[in-house]
């Protein structure tokens, strides 16, 4: 086996959630969007897992629900409209990972985003019922408008974080032009 | 299997190495120091495999044969008393890693330290006889006198490494108070 650390950061997110997420387990999509991560989580999770799946856009989630059910992969996902800043409306039990892939949906409308403070209440629902040795992965994007204040204030958010309660590793590539997405994984100590 | 990406710069490492190194492969340890890191690779290149290990200090290649001995690796691997910035003058061949573990000798003179100078010719000497796909892994710590000031360069000098040769990933632990290593890991395309 070999491991693609160093293609992108969402390359390096699947083979962190390789090893986090097993048959049987709970998880969160925090942020939908195309549903690519829904997917890949829904395979990881098994047919008892569960998979909890984030959106503030109908669009994002009606376009997942149909990738899902042409898979067979939807029995074990449960879309929710609403933001991830009100998880703890829907979810009540432990979970093994949390993603949050940030910025806009693709192919659709630029101008919603996500914002830095709706991602910290939803990053501090995931931490609270995170399991230990659980994950929380965070992909940030900066080429659009208002994205380099959202990493900027989510680094300020994950510089304070107790090192005690958590680890917080940042992943970058260092010498891509292109404002290359950002990766964030925080784990529960 | 279960990765330790969150647990510090140097379990990273060895997950890296454990994933680019095979039996019967020729590595490079440019900063043998306490022999961990050679030790570690020479398990890792097998019988058939070869570690060039360069040292400035005749006390860490000491200290560094005795224990491969003690653990019947000696075989596999070639000690050298001089700095990596001259390593054409020992290594001739293609190999698949190089580290370069910087700072100070654990339990030496503290005032016996790397510099970003060296530092980068070694690594550009490293870079010119890498595989495709081989990796080098610098281990970067900035608690020491110079130490920061060697980051700072080195990174300056990554930041402008051409992204259609290589990649260059930077794991930092953000919200850790003690100045922890910084992990950067070069894959050449």
């Amino acid at each position: 086996m070999s491991y693609k650390y160093f293609i992108n950061a969402l390359e390096i997110a699947k083979g962190i959630m390789d090893n986090t997420v097993f048959p049987g387990d709970t998880v969160i999509d925090c942020t939908v969007g195309n549903g690519n991560d829904t997917l890949y989580l829904a395979r990881l999770v098994g047919l008892k897992g569960k998979v909890y799946g984030f959106d503030i856009q109908k669009k994002a989630l009606t376009l997942t629900r149909e990738k899902l059910m042409s898979e067979g992969l939807y029995d074990r996902v449960q879309l929710i409209h609403d933001g991830h800043e009100n998880l703890f409306e829907y979810v009540d039990e432990e979970i093994k990972l949390g993603i949050f892939n940030l910025g806009y949906l693709p192919g659709g409308d630029h101008t919603i985003v996500t914002r830095s403070d709706t991602t910290i209440l939803g990053i501090e629902n995931c931490l609270k019922i995170l399991s230990k040795n659980g994950i929380i992965l965070i992909i940030c994007y900066t080429g659009h408008v208002g994205g380099l204040e959202e990493k900027n204030e989510l680094e300020k958010y994950f510089s304070i974080v107790n090192q005690k309660e958590c680890n917080v590793l940042k992943f970058q590539f260092i010498n891509q032009i292109n404002n290359p997405p950002v990766l964030y994984g925080i784990e529960k100590l």
